[in-house]
């Protein structure tokens, strides 16, 4: 899911509008957010031109798109705000890096967000670009989620200090919901490994190592979009622009604190996953060396006697032992002597 | 005991208040010592209110409170002291990564403490939160320990230069009790890997390799805690916040070099019990060399003798050897000599 | 491909020019653009020395040379733009890192660009050198290559920005296209990896190690030659030279923001690599159990009961239970018997 | 030998003076040299208040304690000269990572002094301490040793420019000896890798992984104690304390420069012993490849015949084959030719 | 080749002169090169103080001394030039590290100069010292090599700009050289590595393991002798000493990155000596693999067919199958079938 489809894109003209991903077929809506500490007005857009009023007015305008393959909406959004080319142009590249980007008059944030699925074990990546202006905040998802519902209604019930603040903190808020979506991606790969390590103690299952792999590659991939989010969250709380109040940069800072510690997380969990193939391995291993000292005893004790039992079978006319009266019984004896003494040599051993 | 619980706060409002852990049961208690250079008051509280006069007061209010899950408690806190919320729930998270946070009127700092279980052969986390105001400092510990048992009882004999500084060497000697139990978790995991290296050479136990890395993944998570923390301690070494006078600065380095001493030694245990885990599996190798080679011989020197003895109790009505009458002994000759000739080549190739 | 020729120069006087590489009977074709907002005069030149009047025109001149192994031509482009002799150096020896220079009235980048080769699985690298000067650009390859066709397409049609920017936009336009190439390198690699751990888990292809190895070598190749070109045009990105206009460096940062990109991909196929391999290593090593688990069956359940057979295949003249009746059937009961528990001790061991 | 035992420390004041370590039985020596360009005055004290007389004068003077476990010599060292109770503690505490404290008016310098142990194959550890302060230096050793005594003579004979120099320059010799005791410790761990990789290149013997662990532990505390000693050296060469000339800066940056190829030397044996530990694992994997191709052919050839020689041992009364002339010399050409083609197989597949 | 020996100078006073090296016998050669834009002379001294003159004339002088372990020589040098006693026994000291130090009056830089032994196909290090001071350059070799010789050849020509440069650019010559030299040792271990790679294909040679890590100690010893030239380089490039020009800046930065790309390559051999290393041992396992399904696809179809044989080899009384007529042919009848159905099993199994 994070194949590199970048290529369809060599040799375009940088600003040349084109999208880049796989969800091209999602209802697209347009919903606005205008809100001011006395009140909100919510409505759903259907022509982007119309949130051109919210955009001049004092109050705090959120928009919010989902679904973004559609390149002439991006092109009005684009014209209603004057947004630099490069910026509409990574909106519409969904498999862009997680980074920050200070347009002076706005600052541009793409983001990951991941939807863990827990019925197949995986995790979707979604790319959620933010823009933030002189108050306004626009949000770009690739299709509509409810990951930004408890803020939504947190504008409306004037829950928190989110309708006293400004755009900032709304970016803030918004910010914050991505990365702990974070922690339910972690929380479920917490429980896989936890999983398997329990499985692979328990049985020896050949599928293990495929397994085990698969899951690794997962956290590769959610590792290679939490770094550079990292950075970018870091940028946005280091950042100067007159856009961020300072009184924000305290909240920027937690989220950035959360975006660490998802990445120990992960770095833990990598480790992890590294004992359990080792663990699988040895397992392997030792039940091979079982296997082979049980080969190694039933044939060390019987290959010999069975090797006397075949001098006795032997046709030669002239074997003295074969008329003796007490031949068969003293063989017997013998044999028994030699299975014993083999016992005891691998009691020894400590191989029985 | 580090798994994310995070995942219900997604969606809270930042600053609402609400318990992340695990020990709802706890008794609370409030503890408050008041002193000065002359003399300690040192009382119990019920109601957190009743700090108040202790915080306008000119002597050192040191104010620790166990327990931190009742949520209205931690309201009252911060409304006492003019905390900010951001602040309080940091103190209610008790999943928080360790840190520093300077908020102009006091510092913050989140640190986990651990607790070596020698029995279960584990660690205990707990989140210790001490908050260094001007003339005050709030401690807050999950549940009642002993931990700072220490500190009380300098603060009662007047006991060393404590009674003679501020809250900001308070601070300090809080923390570098917190510092100092690494050294006795880092103990125990010390013998463990001992003893386990002791043993791996003893004897080969297939349950080794689970056991290593049910250690590793101890001394994983005790990592975890401790980088945090030794960043928080070097950020409060190099903060030039007021609350923190010169003098107490040249401690707090102290407590630093404890923190990367105890980094060098966690890293030296992971290198070890790498190592414990490469020995275990060469012995398994080892082992199971040895285990093919007996097989080899004996099968070696038997499967040739036994067919030998095969051919002469073959049936065939013509076979000139049968008749003869030094066939037998000859035979036994011919087979010791090939049982000597294999034993000369296993010693040349010193299988034996 | 990027075997160290550079010896073949050792004792050199700097600045003495050679070239160094192995494209030696390619054509050199020498093509100029020269266009202003207004239009575009594009020609073919065989003497260097043509090349002079455009420098001199305001007008935006683009040089673009296939084919570098003709010193002399290159001595001549030297000659006519002024250009120091460690950057004609430079531009002659194919096996240049890349890297950014800065001679005060020019900017010198090389770069490799990578054309994948589908058919042989591998990619080729070429040198691309760019010499960015005062209102002129040359660009220099090792073979002539459609890379910046797209580049010229856009010029000839004036779509885009291009024909309204300097010489600096015409570099970023040239650096991106040879980016932009790295990531169809990555698709190629990215699939051809896919396709291994496919294959791991289908059978158990002994060349397949063999395999693996050489596409690590490749991606270790095309890491080498990416990295210090990541370093170069981040060089470019925080450059001062007044070659350079800010608003270009908007579009380089995002150039910078792909090669990372590509740098994150290529090591999370590192990663990958190695997880296949080892995936392959477990398989081997579970094929081998299973083997020994056949083995072990077999000869544990045959071994002792070909004993027995062997026992009563002696030809003692007094052995009692030859004569029985119903030594025979009582005899196939026992081996039954012993056939029914050796599966039986299999099932619990889990072996069947 | 590096061992935790802070642990009896915890919940003590900082400065409370008490001995961690594991040295109380030694003697203590007192010695004294005060020198300037014209003479030395030297002698040996039992009451450190006698030493005070030298403090105050203009010469330089060298104080040197063997044996740090008389808690109250230490106490009065303390008094006598004014020093921190940090400092002092720092001395008691043997267990003390390396590091530089700047006190204002003294520097305080923890290392830590390697002593091979050529006959067991180990290195001890021993703690010294360096104070320099303004005339004089004050160097404190866990045990008497003849480290320093090339300095002592090189102050008694005048040699070099010992006497010329100030107490910061005395400061750089001892720190250059403790620093070039290094390089023997290194010599010895060479030598026994170098044994170590002819060993196993020689034989398979069983212990070698445990040997190479070990010597893999020494150097890993080796490290643990040499990293920290170059950070503090380099603190020294960088310190702008005026208690340090610039003359003395180019020697200890000297120092520093050997602290650094000490640590490259480690990271050397470091790679060099796992190098040894992968040669005897793929030795006993060759070894075992051996063993098996050996018992594989042995059982490959002989199975197959016994089993013609089973089928004429069969008793049924109708075989027409027991009954021809010539079956028997048959069977032993079959047999032979079984055997030649074996052969000629293995030799086809590289076995024999 | 790079054993430390440095234990000798335990005790030194510093400024020392000690010969530390193991070319005691070499002749010791004295060449002086004074020359101007205008002309050389060349010539060849016995004694050090004969240089003097050079040294006062406005000409840049270049004193080349092939052999350093006449110490008595080294101190003449340094009274003519007024050289730092320090500088004088590290370049005495032929173990020292390269690096560079700056001497206000003059520039003193260390460098390991490789030549590769292709019989042998190992490298010898070899120490050169260089001192730039104003208007001459000291190059120190340990023995007489031709390294310079092409230096040499262009002063005398006049070829290049050497000439028409200050001491600055001759000493950017010499490290030019120096590094140069490091490309042949390159293609020799990059020619060895390819080989081994092939080799390791086509044949399982026992001895490959000890082959491979003994390339991979070399490469280590050259990445130890090359990380702090690349270090000693870049100090000289960035270096403000007056003795250097701006002019030359450019040329250093040339042989920075040739450093560089000489780490980069030594690390992808590192990389690409692993993988071969892992390759071989793929190979083993998978010889052991093909090597225990013969053993058991032989034993498995063996052994039951022998048990059977070995049934009707015994000799009850009442056997009846033994009487009847068909039971022969029907035994094979069923040997047959058995047999097939196992060949079946295991080509459904893929083993055949």
């Amino acid at each position: 899911m994070f194949r590199q489809r970048r290529s369809k894109k060599i040799g375009m003209s940088p600003g040349t509008l084109l999208y880049v991903g796989d969800r091209v077929d999602g209802k697209i809506r347009i919903t606005v957010m205008d809100y001011t500490e006395e009140g909100v007005i919510e409505k759903s857009l259907t022509d982007i031109a119309d949130c051109r009023p919210c955009r001049d007015s004092p109050s705090v305008t959120w928009i919010n798109i989902s679904g973004v393959h559609d390149v002439s909406l991006i092109e009005g959004l684009g014209r209603q705000f004057d947004l630099h080319a490069l910026m509409l142009e990574d909106v519409l590249n969904t498999e862009q890096r997680p980074k920050l980007d200070d347009y002076d008059d706005c600052l541009f944030l793409v983001l990951k967000m991941v939807t863990p699925d827990a019925s197949r074990g995986t995790v979707d990546y979604e790319q959620v670009s933010i823009i933030l202006g002189h108050n306004y905040v626009i949000s770009l998802q690739e299709v509509e989620t409810d990951v930004f519902n408890p803020v939504r209604e947190r504008i409306r019930k004037g829950k928190g200090r989110i309708r006293k603040q400004g755009a900032d903190y709304l970016t803030y808020a918004l910010v914050d919901m991505v990365v702990d979506h974070y922690f339910s991606a972690l929380e479920i790969f917490g429980e896989h490994i936890e999983d398997l390590q329990a499985e692979v103690v328990a049985a020896l299952d050949p599928q293990m190592p495929q397994i085990i792999q698969q899951l690794k590659k997962e956290v590769l991939f959610l590792r290679k979009s939490v770094w550079p989010m990292r950075e970018a969250v870091n940028a946005l709380t280091r950042s100067e622009s007159p856009l961020l109040q300072e009184e924000t940069a305290l909240y920027l800072r937690d989220v950035h604190d959360h975006s660490v510690q998802v990445i120990d997380t992960i770095e833990t969990y990598r480790d992890m996953l590294s004992s359990t193939l080792d663990i699988y391995l040895s397992s392997v291993s030792n039940r091979m060396n079982e296997v082979m000292k049980v080969l190694t005893i039933i044939a060390t004790i019987f290959i010999p006697m069975t090797f006397i039992a075949g001098i006795y079978g032997m046709n030669f006319k002239y074997m003295p032992e074969l008329e003796w009266t007490w031949s068969y019984p003293v063989l017997w004896i013998v044999l028994i002597v030699v299975f014993i003494l083999m016992v005891v040599w691998f009691k020894r051993r400590k191989w029985l």
